[in-house]
């Protein structure tokens, strides 16, 4: 209470812009609330300027948090894209760069490449924290995917130890796109759901506005949740009739005998009525089992993004129906399904937000403080 | 920050036992220090005390909260009965009734018993705030119920309004389960499911040691998730293979020709073949479905309660069985599936705990505190 990272928040947040407001609000002493504010100056987080309206005398400095000073690094990882955004402490992007890259070269290879566009992009800035989202489930705590299926050579290893100097945050992609189309999007719901349909199908939950990872940071892996009727579907998680063995990208791809889920794309925007309704009927399996998560986690907001997102039209009536017919009424009254706003976009959002909200919350501006101190 | 609602919570979790502790503790000022615990006393919420270990000059006097003179009102209503329970704001129970009380006999009648009930355990003591548990979904702000299918009378029923003079927590029972079971048996855990198999199937939510209840209040509500190879079960909500229409106390009693729940219970306990394989295979349904939420929402508990958990051993092996097989291995790698420690008195537990938390929460504090100052 009444700590430097508190104060900070009040500036930040735009609460408070002089050292009266803070007094005021906080209820600290004058001249705790002077030492406070000088040592945000004196680590370089907060400016003091003159301005603001006079009332008769001298005008009050404002303070203001010194978002351009800082720069965080938001990275995408999929199986084989690498996207960077450079954005300030204020949410603003100042460059981008996207690559193909294969995560299956490995941690090595991967954060060396990762490295060297984060320091090109950089420039003179000066970097202040990274956030990360990979393809597979992560030990959030540590940094440390947590046996990643498509991700040979990962597993739990320590990727915050590759960029020593600054706090490095690590999180599975979905997750990372459910906070970026929830602060985005939708910041004023509480509960969210965002649904990835790609080569597989994972979820990210968004409870109280925060994420939801679990206890093994495994929350949200709905891909492998049983269908009925499909007992013949055998899954490479080793049981039968798994949603993504019936309904994700590679079983329909497989199903209508082309490669990919990209095909399956292509087919269906050109008009293949195969297509169109092998998508239809997958929206309705994943429909049948959002809908016992409908009735369980009762959101306001599911949001539905990844690849077979961009034929929506198709796979969203598939989800609806199923939802509003299998969910209960008092969890579909004011329920809304919707596909991705953020598209491409969300995970490398969800990235930046994630590093940024941390290196804004008050334990790190606490820890910053006290480290600059001691200098 | 550094409210009177803040400096009580330093005081009741004994953090603070001394007005230097709380300068030092929140950096507030000395002078605004003892503005904060004047208030806090001059409402009769904490009372300053002499003693504690003298460090050479007088002893330091000691803060403590005044627990004894607050008393909170625990109320469980279920289908057929009524449990009170008075407690202090340590929760220490003072005082317990229990009764048969038909929850169908509508609000008037079954509020105006309670009240009785209330009032009698009383006596002199003052009553501070109650928390009440009912068998159906609460839009927990208003207090309301909202279209409960077994309280005839009560949708939309204002029941706060019942108890004019203190504040009124309204919560679906199977939530307070969970919060009871949470607080007393598992309050180092983070994420916690309560599955309460009684006549229907219902569940409550503890997320980052919070209940969750989504945004209508209904979450927790699994009775009416599909389970698959049940067609032919038709449920009481208008679908068909709903989880409480073949694996609820309900349904088990129809399929062995009882006419209760109880007694499927006492087959089994007379160890009846038929009964026990029944009440197996409903531990398998209800595993389905729960190892779909455990990859979902990766717990770290699973505590099962309600009737039916009587025969734990039974129901346990069928929901362990299928749980471990269909949930993915990250999230079950230390999930811990156990029956309820709380049993009968969860639900009461619960409300009393969502009635003190409510009233010792910073922010009703500070109401308190400047409702006290104003008079």
């Amino acid at each position: 209470m009444g700590s430097p990272g508190d104060v900070l928040t009040l500036i930040s947040a735009g609460s408070a812009t002089t050292r009266s407001d803070l007094a005021r609000l906080t209820g600290l002493a004058r001249s705790t609330v002077s030492q406070r504010v000088d040592a945000l100056i004196d680590c370089g987080l907060v400016e003091e300027t003159t301005g603001g309206e006079s009332t008769g005398g001298r005008p009050p400095r404002q303070l203001r948090l010194r978002t351009e000073d800082h720069t965080i690094a938001a990275v995408d990882l999929g199986a084989t894209h690498c996207r960077v955004a450079l954005t300030d402490l204020g949410g603003t992007t100042v460059a981008t760069a996207e690559d193909q890259l294969q995560i299956a070269e490995g941690p090595q290879a991967v954060l060396t490449h990762v490295k060297k566009r984060v320091d090109e992009l950089l420039g003179e800035r000066t970097l202040t924290a990274i956030g990360i989202g990979v393809p597979g489930p992560v030990e959030f705590a540590a940094g440390r995917p947590n046996n990643p299926p498509i991700m040979p050579g990962w597993n739990d290893y320590p990727v915050p130890a590759f960029f020593p100097d600054v706090p490095v945050l690590v999180d599975n992609d979905v997750n990372l796109m459910a906070l970026g189309e929830h602060r985005h999007a939708f910041p004023g719901t509480r509960h969210l759901l965002f649904v990835k349909v790609g080569t597989g199908i994972g979820c990210g939950i968004v409870a109280e506005g925060r994420l939801h990872r679990g206890a093994q940071g495994s929350a949200g892996d709905i891909g492998h949740i049983r269908v009925s009727g499909h007992e013949e579907a055998g899954c490479r998680c080793g049981n039968s009739a798994c949603l993504e063995a019936v309904a994700g990208g590679a079983a329909l791809a497989r199903a209508l005998g082309v490669e990919s889920g990209a095909e399956v794309v292509a087919l269906v925007q050109q008009g293949d009525v195969q297509a169109l309704r092998a998508v239809r009927e997958a929206g309705r399996l994943i429909g049948e089992v959002l809908a016992g998560l409908v009735n369980f986690f009762n959101p306001e907001v599911v949001v539905v993004g990844g690849l077979l997102s961009r034929v929506h039209d198709h796979l969203l009536a598939g989800i609806r129906e199923t939802v509003y017919r299998r969910s209960l009424p008092l969890a579909t009254q004011h329920l809304t399904i919707v596909p991705s706003r953020a598209g491409v976009d969300a995970a490398a959002w969800g990235a930046g937000i994630l590093a940024r909200e941390h290196y804004l919350s008050p334990d790190n501006i606490n820890r910053l403080v006290s480290a600059c101190e001691d200098v």
